[in-house]
């Protein structure tokens, strides 16, 4: 193996920790060391056996380090990526990557400018309910799909940290709604046309804690209607909505959770389609005559597997020239657009038809 | 007893049979007959025994007819209501009602000239599925509530019968989402302030084959956000979310559908509210950290009966002047605007900002 690509990483926080110890377990890779700007943080670090370095400026002075993971607070991003490119690393920021495409903008050029990859860590392209409900769209076995619902669902309210700051790049669209629009911007492949958006104020009145958005993006065979997705983040939620639901012409799927718990179930006698009425708890109904069992069919959630260390492999690829980067520029501008969209309508209560 | 309420049903197909048994189990009425246009539905109700007119006209004609009741198209359901109660009838029609507020209103003159009932079958009022949520809602249990949601799924398509014609009133706003809307606007007193709505088209092009609503309601107590309650019919679904689910500042509750099962869960202790990151099977959450035990308490669901003959016996009240009709005008009105908001937004793509 030829030398290891150094990385170092720039916070020490939640998230910076996280990346230490993924690095750590890669043997492409070279764990260079930390930096932080709080003392204590910098301390853990060297506790747990990580060099710390004594300033930023020794950091990106490092020639072993090839590239900087950034994983500070939101609203500091943008001048922490542009000056670690400047000093020639290439640069993994957390996301979200910033708070406005103008924002995004300027990191492109600096990366551009500076011929070094930029790129966001958006580590749930690797998730496995992702990928078992994007499995399950690409091979297409449900026929057209025309609803595809994504949720997050939590009960703890927004934390009391920067996530409930609005300064700080704070609020669940932009925390965890840019990981459920990322991974659904990355299973549909057809513009968005329009974005409705609900903001929750629960337990927080300076930013969202929670949001509801329906997405609508352009048909894939001309003609047909536009497939509506609706993607959620609730923080006050003590019962749990399945974290996928996805309906075609000839069968729904559920992913439960993160557990991977779900199912197929697939119509197996179209003639059968029609019912007659049924007298069901709830009175008499036709439509919602419940199915017999010979007319549908169950089937088990597909496996998959995943390493979300994939994204370090690529970003060593990358910056050998050896692949394209996984995160790419025009992928981090469109989800910060609809992030963008989905503030707008629900602070505006109108539906939002750009192009994304 | 005094003499028996003297019905006669117009229209003997699904739901015109179904209020044949409902009234025969009725002591206080006397079913009188049926009169449908199609000769051999009302030989199968002579075949049942039950007696039927000869024609409109006799039936409109009998003295012994206090109240008819409306099971015909929804195209007709006008014309029929007002012709009945021009020959002194009191109304009982179908939902839904008529196929415009226009025609609402009109019937509601009808009713006024002639001084008779005039009212609409909206029989799901006494669901028990509604009832339950009603209760927890009413008894304010789970804090301020910030969303309801309520869902209807079944996968047998539109029925291929006048459900998937527009000229007859056809579609799911109008079929089902009467229900569900109705319910809706007889739980959360405040006005409507906004609807956005999708509609489906999956196997109709003609008429919707479901829907989803957003609809925000003025909060009960100013400078609260808008209480956020989403709507959804669908008919493509093989897998059915929860028909009831509701959020508060204090607990969810949930029923998952007409079988009444669900439960009710509590927050305990408000200061573990907050929570440390966690690694679940999806990485790194400190939003999304499951719930301790110890700080969340489940309760079942609260116990209600109902009895959906109710309805008639609170018309034969309001005949006699002894209570208010249940189904009011202003009601029928209400949930018939709030149907034309929602296909407003469905087919324009924005948000309606009528105050319903």
């Amino acid at each position: 193996m030829s030398e290891k690509f150094g990385v170092a990483v720039i916070g020490y926080g939640g998230m910076g920790g996280w990346h230490v110890r993924k690095l750590q377990s890669m043997e492409e890779i070279r764990l260079c060391g930390v930096y932080d700007i709080d003392p204590a943080r910098n301390a853990a670090a060297v506790e747990a056996g990580v060099h710390a370095y004594s300033s930023l400026e020794e950091l990106l002075g490092d020639p072993q380090v090839r590239s900087v993971t950034i994983a500070i607070p939101n609203d500091q991003h943008k001048d922490m990526a542009i000056r670690a490119m400047g000093a020639g690393k290439h640069v993994v920021c957390e996301k979200p990557v910033a708070l406005s495409t103008d924002e995004v903008v300027e990191m492109i050029k600096a990366a551009k400018a500076n011929n070094v990859i930029f790129t966001v860590h958006q580590n749930r392209r690797w998730d496995e309910d992702y990928l078992t409900i994007k499995r399950i769209y690409d091979e297409g076995r449900l026929g057209r799909v025309f609803k595809i619902e994504s949720r997050v669902h939590g009960s703890r309210g927004i934390p009391s940290d920067w996530r409930n700051q609005k300064a700080y790049g704070g609020g669940m669209v932009l925390d965890w709604g840019i990981h459920l629009l990322d991974q659904l911007l990355m299973m549909v492949k057809e513009p968005v046309v329009s974005v409705y958006a609900d903001l929750d104020n629960v337990t927080n009145q300076e930013v969202d804690d929670g949001f509801k958005a329906i997405i609508h993006f352009a048909p894939k065979v001309a003609g047909d209607p536009p497939l509506s997705c609706h993607v959620e983040v609730g923080t006050s939620n003590f019962i749990n909505l399945p974290r996928w639901y996805m309906l075609g012409e000839n069968g729904s799927a559920v992913v439960e959770g993160w557990d991977l718990k779900g199912k197929i179930v697939m119509v197996s006698d179209w003639e059968k389609r029609d019912a007659v009425p049924v007298v069901t708890a709830a009175g008499l109904t036709k439509t919602m005559a419940p199915r017999t069992e010979e007319t549908i069919q169950q089937f088990p959630l597909p496996e998959v597997q995943s390493d979300v260390r994939d994204f370090y492999r690529n970003l060593i690829e990358a910056a050998e020239g050896r692949a394209e980067q996984i995160v790419k520029h025009r992928e981090i501008l469109r989800s910060m657009k609809l992030m963008e969209a989905i503030l707008l309508s629900g602070q505006s209560g109108e539906a939002v038809h750009w192009i994304i």
